[in-house]
């Protein structure tokens, strides 16, 4: 089975990988050393996008279940030269990896590179499409810090027009169920979206996550500084007010401080979940190796 | 032992290298796990020039075979700081792997290095001169497919005078007992060898090796455009007509589609041998991996 | 513990390091495996600068002990992005590992670091500051070859004002007994020294150790063409002709040869350690590896 979208997973597979998440986050809290679960595995790294924190975080999965990973970053390949990517994926197929990894500017790419395989691929973010395992480590961060999902309300809050992160969480989040609010700049708002202020989306809200803005985006699309787009935008005490008693805050990395959310928010253990997310990253990614590769 | 070049091995050795090449092969086909045979060895992995293929078919083998990889690419190396070549082969000599594996753009920079280090060497492609893994893979392709190398007719086909490739090719492919015929367009044919046209190389050929062509001497050098290029020079289905029956297609990748090859052609499972090439080259540079950092 | 300045160090765990730092170089010697001494450790290499000999040192040593190393350099880093250091260093030690290794243009940056991770942290190099296993490194390799530090006549001569290599060894030598000498041109001289000629930091030094200059300083602040350096700064026959019988040359790398160093004096096997450093810095940083990640 590949991951490319939520939509890939059944709700039992879904179930069975923030509960397994649950305990890989437990066992590595522990210091437990790594696991011969993948061992003999080869998972290759496929990375068209600069890229800290996902490309860290799975490869850090990969070597704790005791695969070995071989990265590959945009600078070593033969883009430049002007294959396909189609071509690629098949020189890859042939180098019979266990699993694929791939990052890509481009909705739909590892699509098509899934096409090619014989081994499994997972979405690591495409373009403004989906990042599927950065919803399901959101899902399994909420349930462990909230213990459910269903009920809840969660804002979604910032570019939610470019966001893959937003458009794979709002279809996880409300099969899980609970009640999905995007809002955002109009400006980043899709059209076909009602129009809701961030204040709107954040008011009785359990959970308010934040989007990271392109700084770009920020002084040429709208025209603001970044202490503007702060007080009409980003996550703010005053904002936070409104959320439900007990509400927490998330956002996926890396964080513009002093834009899209204020830093005392952003640094407070009581309400930010946003170390818990990179944490439960690797755990959630260690249950989606184990799920797609263990199965071979 | 140093494998600089084709002129490195001796005709045992070769034929050991393509008989375990083929053992391998067939054994990574059965999705089997990595195996222990060079556990706790240290092999550097050193490109001066990008590479996907080359580069992940040589990780890829590393691990395969139980060995870790440290890889070290142009740009984090000291060049830029004006070392000389010899200083940085002399400094990774110090640490003492067990194997180096390099690429570089000028010709001989493996020999050269080789001096200095104890550890054995393997050159994975110097400038216009060798990349003798690259024919060795070659070789067994073709021996996989047709059974024999012996009295079999080789075209090889595109940039000549630039191409490692070609030259490695020429030297192995004879010894095993096949004829080798060389052409391209004239301004990017060796002096020294006689001009043959595309269509008299490949009228009869049982193999058809099309070699890539830079886009840069496409323009500058040659004056055509991609399609020019492909009626003049490249593989089309009527100039492969005249190939004898049964003949397959070979490309060391990356492929221009549309300039030295027809893309149908590339992609027909029953004369394309472009994707078990590089199947079978992580297999013989686990051979060759197995050949010379075992005997230590 | 972290290890991010000599300082960092008791004498006991000086004396602990040179030790195990000779046990594990007469084994690497051996032509030895990798060991599992710190097997399941994953070990993170964060570079923001450019490195061939510490990179590649810091994985050998990694990966001789068994560990998994990942590498990140600022090529692939959210520096660009905009995220702070703290909150990089946040979202690594999320991931839990078990050490992180850290080499950074800013002086101080990886004491900042080490205040977040609950992981230790070895210094790699920072700024002008310090460069706590290079310290290391050259007085196990001195003690080596000389077989003792105590009452040794040591000059480090070159661009001591920016040198994070000069400032690690002027703690460390004269805590193991060693008389320092600085000595350098006075643009490169740090203000608060005494202004000592080379030739008088040479004359009947045990020791010589010859910093890189580069090559930006040479031209533009010091006016001079490498000749002309070696001519007045650099360590010729004549200059060294006025240090200790038996006196040994060291340099850090990488070398510009024929400006801070004349080519046959780096290459003399009699008097030159600088191989010798190399080959001791993966076996000395074996040792703070263990010493550091083997506690927890």
């Amino acid at each position: 089975m590949d991951l490319l979208s939520i939509d890939s997973l059944s709700d039992a597979q879904i179930r069975g990988i923030l509960d397994r998440g649950e305990q890989w986050f437990e066992r590595n809290r522990s210091g437990a050393r790594t696991v011969d679960r993948l061992a003999g595995r080869i998972v290759f790294n496929l990375f068209y996008e600069n890229s800290t924190r996902t490309a860290m975080s799975f490869a850090t999965a990969t070597h704790r279940l005791g695969a070995s990973a071989i990265s590959l970053s945009v600078e070593h390949s033969s883009v430049k030269k002007g294959e396909t990517l189609e071509d690629t994926a098949a020189t890859l197929n042939a180098m019979r990896p266990d699993l694929l990894v791939i990052r890509h500017r481009e909705n739909g790419a590892p699509a098509r590179v899934a096409e090619i395989m014989d081994a499994p691929v997972i979405n690591a973010g495409d373009g403004t499409n989906e990042h599927p395992t950065q919803a399901l480590l959101d899902a399994a961060t909420i349930r462990h810090r909230l213990g459910r999902i269903e009920g809840l309300k969660v804002a979604i809050c910032g570019d939610i027009k470019h966001s893959r992160v937003a458009r794979s969480n709002a279809k996880l989040l409300p099969r899980l169920g609970a009640e999905i609010r995007l809002a955002g700049p109009p400006d980043l708002m899709p059209a076909d979206l009602p129009q809701l202020s961030v204040d709107e989306a954040i008011a009785g809200a359990d959970v308010v996550m934040m989007l990271r803005v392109q700084r770009e985006r920020l002084e040429q699309e709208l025209g603001d500084g970044p202490g503007e787009y702060l007080s009409r935008y980003g996550l703010t005490e005053e904002r936070l007010d409104g959320a439900a008693k007990g509400a927490v805050v998330m956002h996926p990395g890396p964080m513009n401080r002093g834009v899209e959310i204020d830093s005392r928010i952003a640094d407070d253990p009581e309400r930010s979940l946003i170390r818990m997310q990179v944490e439960m990253g690797v755990a959630v990614r260690m249950a989606c190796l184990e799920m797609i590769a263990g199965e071979s």
